[in-house]
């Protein structure tokens, strides 16, 4: 009915999410609030997971990359899952340890990793440090040999690829910050000096092309590359590097009218490319590492505001004020990233109204979105925005000293706090006179 | 010789701010780092005071918008410089109580105060209510009523003004969430209202045309239709009401290039224009209120970063990556704000490299600025941005739960620690299992 499948109408006409009352939800936690479904979650793990077997033989991990949504709670359903675990700071790699996930299922990424950071993953003995640059490749050589471990690395190469999406999530193409370019040689450059220095142990490559993507084709593209590339390593210096991770981007459904490829479209074409170019090059299967974090997590999360002031301005628009905004969800103010919303307790209702949904920060630009349909809606109602699972408890702040929300998890008709509210408190804890 | 006044260069080559060697302070409390010169921010006070006192008979006060940068040392500055303060939430307002800032110098602002945030605001007695909406006139009232107290507010008018500035901070056209538009008789209905209603307390008026604003024409303008309207309320009710707040918006400079105008220019000419239009009306003149945030603190403080990897692009472009980024900086992110930058501890060399300032998260979008004239730069050199004073921190967030940076005041020659960094154990205080 709605963009995700987690997401139905009950009797009383309420939106409901996990099957529990999203109203209900906002009575009890207060709003703003972010709801995610567990079940939804961990059912998106295990459709990887199966596709890797049905497509793979299972040779190969889904390494959920938690920026999109981390806190102790993701890191352990992941553990739970089986899933790997993409970090990117030390911030992301202290929240999975704390919760006992197994280093060696951790990727960590960062285009530029502090001395601090690459220590902390040494010494927790973190399976992929996915290597960004030289610089850092020399700096872990040297870590590594003071503490007197070998870091296991994956080199990360930009594949050249274009795959059409918002310039700033655009990741693939030569004029980027991350990686190691493949048409200069820059790459083979990097992987004859990993090969050779003694602290290193380089297991494979890693790239990604984008994010939010539809299409599959330039996921085909850049395996075909990447596979390409693993033989020329093989041809130029007798290595024959065992993983390939090939990184995320899979977009996810946020409109009505958007309708991207399953996940299983994906493995299937893919996994098809990768064992087509292995028996051109005779070169063995490798092991795959993806990289999901918005299509795992994204449409598995709503979040729910109270209606504040209704402002309509004659043949302009109206202005539906909720009590939440570019704090909890900056996406609208950096990308003008679009969201479906409705009346949470008017679900079943047409959408007969056009709204602009503004937050309450003292900011012109604090828009949740604009020409959004939805019920007829008034001071008071719950306003419920879909698919805020990813990128928005992560990238939320405390602009305008405003505490962020509390994230609740469903599941089995039951919710739980997983983060709790920010207090006043907590905003002032750091501040001396 | 730079953006701000309080930036020098030492004999070593060094970047100082408030005569404080900013290298050494990076080493001291360690990067990133955002440093303030407290000298510089008491100056700019004293600057806003002074030109009341000498265009307009010291009839008016300067409250400083604490959203540009809020912390419990700010307010106690501005507390102990006799200004006003203005907030924007119930954190920003529980901060200026916590260090004792008189409430009768408050003004809350905001587009949809919840009915909590109101209930704070008269139990502390804040003195100014800028109210924004019919709904929140008409829930203050009960409130107040419950509460057997009258509440003291201005009105938000929104004057009609442009003031040519990116549309994400432009704020006076009609087709915006804040205010009561003055050419469809909003206006003046909710002035009726307000005279009529029992537990409020109307004492003025309200406007702010936007931000960054280096002209002063659009503030002549609006004080005269703002003038004008309060004369025509008086017309209309019998009502003369007795102060006018002309909100903030005031530019500064960013870049070498840019030359806003000076306050004391400002208040000569707007001041000028208060006193014709109140001749021509025969009106008294009211109590001016401006409200300056960006214009505080916003060229008082620099960002020190410490240089990690630089990537050489040939015929693109040279990243240059530090440990910070668009976590603590979204400025670039979201407007594309520009930045002068230059390497601290090269400080008196030529700026002969241009570069792409990018940060450590994992998007692609992470960047402090890009073609940014900069000396010589290599990895472990201290970067220092100039001009971040303002929205910097107050927007700074925990994405990629990088952990946001302490800030470091500066005052005759010595520093202390205002906000303390945060740690990874508190980045995970709220999540639970």
């Amino acid at each position: 009915m709605f963009v995700s499948d987690c997401l139905q109408v009950n009797g009383q006409g309420h939106l409901t999410i996990g099957g529990v009352d999203s109203v209900a939800l906002a009575q009890q936690y207060g709003t703003p609030l972010y709801v995610m479904d567990e079940g939804q979650i961990r059912e998106n793990c295990r459709k990887y997971r199966q596709s890797f077997e049905k497509y793979y033989q299972g040779h190969g991990i889904a390494a959920y990359a938690s920026k999109a949504f981390c806190c102790k709670a993701i890191c352990n359903i992941m553990k739970e899952e089986q899933m790997g675990l993409d970090v990117v700071s030390g911030g992301e790699l202290y929240t999975a340890m704390s919760v006992g996930f197994p280093a060696d299922r951790i990727y960590f990424h960062g285009n530029n990793k502090t001395p601090q950071e690459l220590l902390e993953a040494l010494d927790y003995g973190v399976g992929h440090i996915v290597v960004d640059n030289l610089a850092e490749l020399e700096l872990l050589n040297q870590l590594a040999c003071s503490q007197k471990k070998q870091a296991s690395i994956q080199l990360r190469i930009k594949p050249g690829v274009d795959a059409h999406t918002h310039s700033f999530i655009r990741t693939g193409q030569i004029d980027s910050k991350f990686g190691f370019a493949l048409e200069t040689g820059e790459a083979l450059a990097a992987v004859k000096e990993a090969l050779a220095l003694p602290n290193i142990e380089l297991k494979g490559l890693h790239c990604h092309i984008g994010s939010q993507i539809f299409e599959i084709a330039p996921f085909e593209h850049t395996a075909r590359i990447m596979l390409d590339f693993l033989a020329e390593i093989r041809t130029q210096t007798g290595a024959e590097l065992k993983e390939l991770n090939l990184g995320g981007g899979f977009g996810i459904q946020y409109l009505p009218s958007e309708h991207p490829a399953g996940y299983d479209s994906y493995m299937e074409k893919v996994s098809q490319v990768v064992k087509e170019s292995c028996a051109e090059n005779n070169f063995p299967m490798p092991f795959i590492t993806l990289e999901p974090g918005r299509s795992i997590v994204g449409s598995a999360g709503i979040t729910l505001y109270t209606v504040g002031a209704v402002k309509v301005i004659p043949n302009i628009r109206t202005y539906v004020s909720v009590d939440g905004g570019m704090g909890d969800n900056p996406r609208y103010a950096l990308y003008q990233s679009r969201y479906h919303a409705l009346v949470a307790n008017k679900a079943a209702e047409p959408a007969s109204m056009q709204v602009t949904i503004a937050g309450k920060c003292c900011e012109s630009g604090d828009l949740i979105g604009e020409g959004i349909p939805v019920q007829p809606v008034q001071t008071g109602d719950i306003l419920a925005v879909l698919s805020t699972g990813a990128y928005n408890y992560s990238m939320a702040s405390n602009y305008n000293r405003i505490p962020r929300p509390a994230v609740v998890m469903v599941k089995d008709g039951a919710s739980r706090i997983v983060v709790q509210r920010e207090t006043f408190e907590q905003i002032t804890q750091n501040d001396l006179l």
